[in-house]
Order: C-alpha cells, then sequence, then structure tokens
C-alpha cells in the first residue's frame, strides 16, 4: 500500500503532535490510534513514552492538573470528591512495571482468517510496558469508605466522546471490586518519571495490571462503586468475545464474554513479516505474558512450523504484572523462513494453535501460537 | 484385546474388592487404579462413590479411626498433634462439592502421538465429583498457629508406599501456603455423606478443589508448613510438563513446570469412542471445568471437525470447584461421526486444538479440544 505525500505528512504530524516517534503506525489520526513498529519494542523491558502504543475511542481531553476532579460515588460510606493535590498528597504513592495490551493486539493475524468490519487492524505492537507510579485504588476506595460487599464493580468514567458508541458516549468500563482492592491497581500520575502525558490520560488514569488495556481508563473523572458492572457500551458490548456465528451489529448488550484479565500469549518481536534477513545465525526476539496472578515458565520457538522446537532463553519478568522477554539464536538456511513461538504458564497450560480457531466477530483476544514468516538470503 | 477369564476374575474381584462396580475399566490391581466408562459419569453433577475413580500409588494403607493421629508441624508455633474424635469435633464442619481429576486424565490421546512408557493410558475417566466433608485445612493450620511469611508451602505425607518412586518412597506432595489457607481446602472424612472409604483414603484425605488430584493426599497423616515445595518424588519429580525432547528417566529434580491448578478443560462422555449409534438426533453430553478460580463461560461442539461450531447447553455448576455439565442434541447423517468439543473461560480464553502439540514425557496436563470418532448407523 502507497500513501500519498499528504497523508505521510499528515501521519507524521499525528505522531509529532502527540509526542511520538516518526516511525509509528498510525492506525487513526482522530481518535489518534498508532503502533510501533515491532523491532522497536524488543529488547527493553520499559518501552519509551515516544514508543508507547496509543489506543483511543474519542479526542483526548485537554484537563489542566488543577482543574481536574475527581468524584468516588455509589456503594461508598462517605463519597469523595479530590482535587489532584488531594490525590498526589494525601496517599501513599505507589510504582508498578505493568504491560498495558489492546484487546484488539495480534488482530490482523485473525483478519487474515475472515474480515472483521470497523475495527483496526492492530499488528504487534498493541502492547507496551511503563513504569507508573501513583497511589492505590484501594487506598482512595477506602477514603471513601467503600462497601465491602460481595460481587460489587467499580466503574471509571471519563470525558472523552467516543463517536463510535451506540449511542455516542464517553469512554468508560469497569473491573470487579475484588481487582479494584488489589495492590497492583493504581491511580496514576506518572509514566517513566514523567508526568503523565495528556496522550496516555494525564493528568490521572486509571491502571489495571494484569487486565485488557481498555479497563485502564484514562482522563478518569468519576468512580462509582455499583452491583453490577458498568452499563458503558465499552463494557456491556464492545470488548467481548462473541460466538463466531454472532453479527457484531444486531447482538444484545451482556451477550458474549466480557474480556478482563488478559490470556496467556506472546509474539515475536524480531525479526518480523516479511523483513529480509541474513542466513546463518539469527536471533529472534519477542515477549510472553501470562495470565493474571500467574507467571510464564517456558517459551519454545519453532523454524519447522511447530514440528521440533527449542526453549528460548527468558529474562526474569521485571514485576509479576510485566512482560518476560525472550530471545532465541537459530541457525538459518537460505530460503523461506517460517518462525513459530508458544509460551507456557506456570500451570503447565499452554496457548491455542491457531488464529482460525480464535476467529470471533470483533477480532478480540488473539492468544494463539505466535508466527512470522519472512525469508533469509 | 481379549482377556482370559482368569483375568477378568481378578479385574471383578478387585473392583468388587474396593467397593467399585463391575464396570470400571482397571488399570492395575495392586496399586489399584481404575477409571468408569465415560457413559456412566454423564448426566451426574455428583459422581456415585462406586463409580469414582481411583488413582493410587501404593497399596492401602489400613489405619482404624481411633488409631489415626495427624501431626502438624514446622513453621507453626505450636505443633500439633490430633485425633480422629479432635479433628472431627474440635473445628467447624464444612462441605465442598468438589470436582478431582487425575494429572494423567486423557493421557490415551497423548499416547496415540508418541509413546509414553510406564504410565496408565487413562482415557475419559480419571476425573469424578463428590461433596466431600470436612474441616477446612486453614483453620487446623490456624491452630497450630502457622506463621504468614510469603512463599511457605504446606507439605502432605501418607503411608502408602510407592514402589514407582525413585527412591522408593511413602506418598506426599504439597501446595503453597496461599492455597492451603483458601477455605475450600478440607481435610476431609466423608465423601457424597458416607464415611470415607479406604480405596478413597478414609479415615481422612487432603481435598485441594481445582487442584490436580495428586495434591488431594489420601490417609494423610503429617503436614508440614516449609519454606519450599516437598521433595518427595511425586512432587520433585513426576507431576511436572517436561519439555518434549526431555528424558523422563534422567532429568534432575525440579525440572519442568510443576503442575497445581487444574487448566481449562472439557470432554466427551456421550457418545464415546466407536460407540455405534443410531442417525438422527443424537444427544451429546459431556462436562467442562475452568482454572483455579474461574469458571466456564461457553461450551461448543462441532460435528465437522471444528469447521462450523454450535452452543451446548450448559448446566450452572454446583459450586465454584465443580464440573460443569453439558449437552447438546445434533443431528446425525448414517455414516462415519466425529464430534468435537471446546470450552472457553470467563476470561475469553480457548483449549489448544491437538493433543500433538500437547504431547509431553510423563503424558500429563491433555486440555486439547475434546474429539471421539464413532459411527452411525
Amino acid at each position: 500500500m502507497t500513501k500519498s505525500t499528504d497523508e505521510l505528512d499528515a501521519v507524521h504530524r499525528s505522531n509529532q503532535m502527540w509526542g511520538k516517534r516518526p516511525d509509528m503506525i498510525v492506525r487513526g489520526r482522530l481518535p489518534f490510534n498508532a503502533e510501533p513498529p515491532p523491532s522497536v519494542l524488543a529488547g527493553n523491558e520499559i518501552t519509551a513514552v515516544d514508543t508507547f502504543y496509543a489506543r483511543n475511542h474519542g479526542p483526548f481531553p485537554d484537563i489542566p492538573a488543577d482543574q481536574w476532579r475527581l468524584s468516588i460515588d455509589g456503594r461508598v460510606d462517605k463519597p469523595l470528591t479530590l482535587t489532584y493535590d488531594e490525590l498526589t498528597t494525601d496517599f501513599e504513592q505507589h510504582s508498578v512495571v505493568a504491560t498495558l495490551a489492546c484487546a484488539g493486539n495480534r488482530r490482523a493475524e485473525l483478519l487474515a482468517v475472515r474480515p472483521i468490519p470497523g475495527k483496526d487492524p492492530w499488528e504487534h505492537g498493541a502492547i507496551s510496558t511503563a513504569e507508573w507510579r501513583g497511589v492505590r485504588l484501594a487506598d482512595v476506595l477506602a477514603a471513601a469508605g467503600v462497601r465491602r460487599e460481595d460481587g460489587l464493580h467499580v466503574e471509571f468514567l471519563a470525558p472523552d466522546v467516543a463517536q463510535e458508541a451506540r449511542p455516542v458516549q464517553s469512554y468508560g468500563s469497569s473491573i470487579p471490586l475484588s481487582k479494584a482492592m488489589s495492590e497492583e491497581v493504581l491511580l496514576a500520575w506518572q509514566m517513566n518519571g514523567q508526568p503523565l502525558p495528556r496522550a496516555h490520560g494525564g493528568p490521572v488514569r486509571v491502571v489495571v495490571p494484569g487486565y485488557i488495556g481498555a479497563r485502564s481508563v484514562k482522563w478518569v473523572t468519576t468512580i462509582t462503586v455499583q452491583p453490577a458492572p458498568s452499563e458503558n457500551y465499552f463494557q456491556a458490548l464492545d470488548y467481548r468475545i462473541l460466538p463466531p456465528e454472532a453479527d457484531a451489529d444486531t447482538i444484545p448488550e451482556g451477550e458474549g464474554i466480557s474480556l478482563s484479565s488478559l490470556p496467556l500469549n506472546c509474539d515475536i518481536l524480531v525479526p518480523t513479516d516479511g523483513e529480509p534477513v541474513t542466513a546463518g545465525a539469527l536471533t529472534v526476539r519477542g515477549w510472553a505474558i501470562a495470565g493474571d496472578g500467574h507467571s510464564v515458565e517456558r517459551v519454545d520457538v519453532s523454524i519447522d512450523g511447530g514440528h521440533s522446537w527449542r526453549q528460548a532463553d527468558l529474562r526474569p519478568a521485571a514485576s509479576p504484572w510485566a512482560w518476560s522477554l525472550w530471545s532465541l539464536t537459530v541457525d538459518v538456511e537460505p530460503g523461506p523462513l517460517s518462525i513459530t513461538a508458544r509460551a507456557w504458564e506456570d500451570t503447565g497450560v499452554t496457548q491455542p494453535e491457531s488464529p482460525a480457531s480464535l476467529w470471533n466477530p470483533r477480532g478480540y483476544g488473539n492468544n494463539a501460537w505466535a508466527h512470522i514468516t519472512a525469508s533469509a538470503i
């Protein structure tokens, strides 16, 4: 696909406007959606802010920190409204290294099976890792006198308006109270030691490690503790695994499996699809991540389509909520090259083989074996 | 395979001796190992005691209740020795409906890929569900003044001697203290309202819902809280997912992935492999179970090899630790019949497709799509 000079200029300007490196692959300019080329993610436990993927549903709110307010209401005994100063000075501060991933990362492989209208063709880059700093959501909820009843949910609302929602509405979602009270869940105002950029939810966002990125609501302004999951479009209708035969346009609210924790998954970042490589010793690099609360125990790499495997060198993850980077040097013959990788969790579980068996009408949750093809010269 | 009358008599006698129905498929007489034919498991949330699979590593200890003692020691402030009377009267009693499954259930499908020497060819029946009654392990550990340090493990030892172990030793295993303190983990002396039979660990066994059956130690007599997992053969060497290229006979202790929580899995119980069925409406029945702490959200059934799927009717599970039974009536043409099923977890995760990609040297953890072939007349 070739792009006109005007288009390339516009892409370049949008990357520049949001502090992104010029080689980000822009999936949409408004709302701004972009992913880094896979090779620039490789080998770095922490993704630079200018490289971190951007996944958005509306234009970015522009909220000066001194005008930002956060309301906490619902099933709480002492509803609160906090200013930025109060949030950042009244509670103990914590940092967590956490990988965020869009539920649609690796959708391109599902698209190759069957079309998925209206959804961006994310390839390998809708996943990144940062060190987030802020306060525990649990501490803020406790200050509001949160009720500890079974089955409660915590809804996050933000002012960014999503034209794609039916009806048009601002963005929101929810997580179970049990997860919200876990120590890794933050209200964050720093990313890699810098003030949280507007493009990443500044002044303050939610960070829900271990869950799909869609639950880490940016520009959060309202938190409601309630007896049921959010009725927001992005919780009740989108971000669900629908059965393959379902019609995404007419399916009623609440159908399908609502996404929450990330599945066991891995991907190959170097080399990437179609990249010419030199025959001989080739170092394959990638990431692996386990489901919420689990760890990656092993990553296997195959250059014969899964007939035989070798174990990759697996770096310890920076935190229980971060990806594990892996690499393996293989010997490559000239000619077509096929590389497959799969991860194993601490429970002995591994990934499904093929995107074909995971295809779903909205193209979420692809955690099939990682696979790329290239050629060696 | 035909068996001599003598063999059939011996099988019949061993089933009778241990209170099992005569049609149990006996995998070994000493130690006694047997699984029910799949059809008798179908449709029953609770498995009758005479039908419940038996998986053992040594001859059954014969411990009268009044001579049974349980020692609790290690990282506890008040080491305890309890009698049966004390265990059954000094603590609050609880019941839990829990499915136990052998980590080697469905090994026959892995064996069809490549040989697995020295391991029983369990088919569809090394899984059953009972209502267990006893006291919480957490309450007993609390009475012993268990230390609440991070990273501790709880080892269970029993007097049954396993000739297969290297060196020969009595059976033991361990679970993390965090799981041991969970309310579902019991020291049980009743099964489906009856005193726990000797064949199932009577007078008292551990029941660890959500974990592989091997951790639910029968005839338990010693519980030790310790800083590392058990060094018993069955924890340190067996019950691990080894990489496919490993040599199970020479691999050192601690290699491979130690099994703990059961993986997302399902199976077809009716019809079963090779069973002739009548063309027309056919009700397919089976079970599905999710990983520890999760639930089954959907079961798909295919009669065209996974090309198209229909959703099965899924009965609510009797507890978070029990299987979910499912059924679906399909229309069957005369001729060869292939039925495939797969389950989806509440996180949107589904099972790997093929046993070939899960083959491992000890044949554990097969959670590939369920598959049977038969013929319709």
